[in-house]
Order: C-alpha cells, then structure tokens, then sequence
C-alpha cells in the first residue's frame, strides 16, 4: 500500500515538475532575408502568455537539437554544448533539456523579478531565458578559455532567440546589467557562470 | 598637370582599394525554420569562389544595417557596434565598412594561410571573415567589460554567418585556435582583440 502511495505521489510530481514540450516546429516560417531585416530589440512587454507551441518553437531555435547526432542549432566550442537555458516565467524556474524536450522546474516561484534590478520591464514579459555557461560539461579548458567561449557560445543562442522573435512579431532584448549573485542562488548548477539574459513576450501595444 | 595628374593617381587608387559591394538581397530565401534546421558546421571547402553579390547579402546579414538609424542584424552591448568585420581573400585583406557598402584594403596580398595554423583547411576557402573587437568603440567600459561584451556579441555575428551559409548551402565553421598574434600585424586597429575567424565557401564535393 505504502509503495503503491508513493508512487502515486512519485508520478504526480513527476507530471507537475517535468513540463513535455509539443514537439519543436521545423518547417516553414518568414523567408529568411525578411527576418534578419526584422531582427531588432524592443523592451516593451505585454504580459500575455506565449503557448506551449511557441515556447518550444523558440527553445529549439534557441539551443534545440536539430541533427540526428545530437548536435544543436547553435555551434558551441568543442561541440561541448555548454549554454543551459533557464525559463522563468510566472510559475517557477525550468532547466529545458533539448534531448528529452522538457521544461524540468527547479524553483517553485516566480523569480522574473530576480533577474535584473536594473530592468524592471523585463519582469512583466512572460518568459525570461537566462543563459547559463555549465563549466561542468568544459573539462579541457582552463579557465581564461571558459569565460571567453561561455561568452561567445552565449551570444550564438541570444541571436536565435532574437531572429526567431523577428520571425513571430514577438519583442525581446538581451540584458548583461542582470543580478547574477541572486541567479546563482535559483540555478542549481554550482560550477558555471550566468552569462546572460533575454526576456521573450507579445510587444505592449 | 600635375594636379591633374595625382587625381588620376588618387581615382585609380580609390577604384582599387575600395571595392563598391552591390545592395544586399534584404527579402526572400528560404523559410526560417528550414534555415535553423540546416545550421551547421563544414570545414571540407571548395576554392570556387564566391560571387559579389553572395559576399555583400554574406556581410549584410553579418553585421549589416537594417534599420535607417543605421542599426544592426547583430545587437551589441549599449549599441556600440564594436564587431569589425575583415575580409581575408586571395587579393588581400579588407576592412567591411556596413554605412559605405564597401571593402576597403588594408592588407595588399593574400594572408588567409595567416589565420590559423592549426586549421590548414581555412585556407582553402575563398573568404575568411575575422571578427574584432574595436575596443576603441566601447569608451564606457572597463577592461574586463570590453572582453566579456566583445566576447558574447561576436557570436551574434558569427551565427548569422552561419545561418546565412545555411541559406545558401555554403560550408563554413567559426575558428578559436587563431592565430591572433600574426592577425593583429595585418589588422590596422591597435586598440582591441581579434575574437574569432570563420571561413565560408562552397562545399568540396
């Protein structure tokens, strides 16, 4: 009975915490050139929510698998596949995971607020990614190598999120000026750096 | 006479070391996800060459102007545009300025074998874009803000490249292991750092 108990309430967690994606969009879309022309940053947010649809569809542009081999949309040193992408939004913290597809929650409450004291506009967007360099998946760099390619792979990711928000209409900016003292304390990777973060939502009219 | 004559010279010279690129292509291509689902890396290059008008919607996409305040396809940390792009060919090294549309010379040979030693294959392409950090574009920040920015929107450069060789089926791969030592005797800025280097060229067959 007692096992029978727990796991019911291991699958009901299990259903709560772990978030199945829809599968990512991989066809069709704005030609191309538009979007780039499109590519733009614009820190007026309305609240409304992004669907499930949409919240894949930019994770997988973002950092998603787009190979047969594992291999991601964004190059990364070494094909180390350090960016982890952090979802804030108004429930809690999600780790996505490109290989299961899933948003896996880490932290149980709204945290958008946490991100950037300097941008409180960014607070109201649905969505905030924040960018984490995993120095745990960088074993042979040292440590100059680590800071400059979790930088550099960083911005691959960011630019995919700004052209698949050019694609949709959708506003975005990057923000290095971001509490990264208080992220450490919601992300629960110890050995990396937070590079940095870009909310996602429906431009305020 | 010879008035005349040193405008004749300067003309000559003026058509020589600064090349027109024709308008980039600003609409249609391949629809957007398509283009995220073919991103990827090649490094077996072809030396057939690229035409003018691949390089100018190439260095468009790059770090072009799309917008008519003169912003661009790539964001940059307080919008200070601090990426220059080099072009590395068999007639020399040019410096892309975005507002001209132009190429101008600042290296009067070859010197793609210069880039890399430890990627022989770079060499082979018919362009080898460098990225560098113009520091002297970022007055507001301090050193370890001008590594860490130059860093992370380098790679918003560099993915458009990768993206638009995606659109057009070209084969290219971002380089760290530069030789960044022999570039900064062929690139005329003194005040920055050579980020990253990316061939592009057809794939060999």
């Amino acid at each position: 009975m007692l096992v029978v108990l727990a796991a019911i309430t291991l699958t009901t967690m299990a259903q709560k915490d772990v978030i199945k994606l829809p599968q990512p969009n991989m066809t069709g879309g704005k030609p191309f050139y538009e979007v780039m022309n499109a590519r733009q940053t614009q820190r007026q947010f309305s609240d409304k929510e992004l669907t499930d649809q949409m919240l894949s569809d930019l994770l997988w542009c973002a950092n998603g698998i787009n190979r047969p081999d594992g291999k991601r949309t964004a190059p990364s040193a070494r094909n180390c596949k350090e960016i982890d992408i952090y979802v804030f939004n108004k429930k809690g913290v999600y780790f996505y995971d490109p290989v299961a597809n899933t948003l896996n929650l880490v932290f149980g409450t709204d945290a958008r607020h946490k991100v950037s004291k300097q941008c409180e506009f960014a607070a109201k967007a649905p969505v905030i990614l924040v960018f984490f360099a995993n120095y745990g998946k960088m074993p042979g760099f040292d440590k100059e190598a680590r800071e400059f390619y979790g930088a550099t792979d960083c911005g691959y990711v960011s630019q995919n999120v700004y052209l698949y928000c050019a694609e949709k209409n959708l506003a975005t900016v990057v923000m290095g000026a971001i509490d990264r003292e208080s992220l450490s304390s919601i992300i629960p990777s110890r050995d990396g750096k937070v590079i940095l973060a870009q909310p996602v939502g429906f431009p305020e009219k």
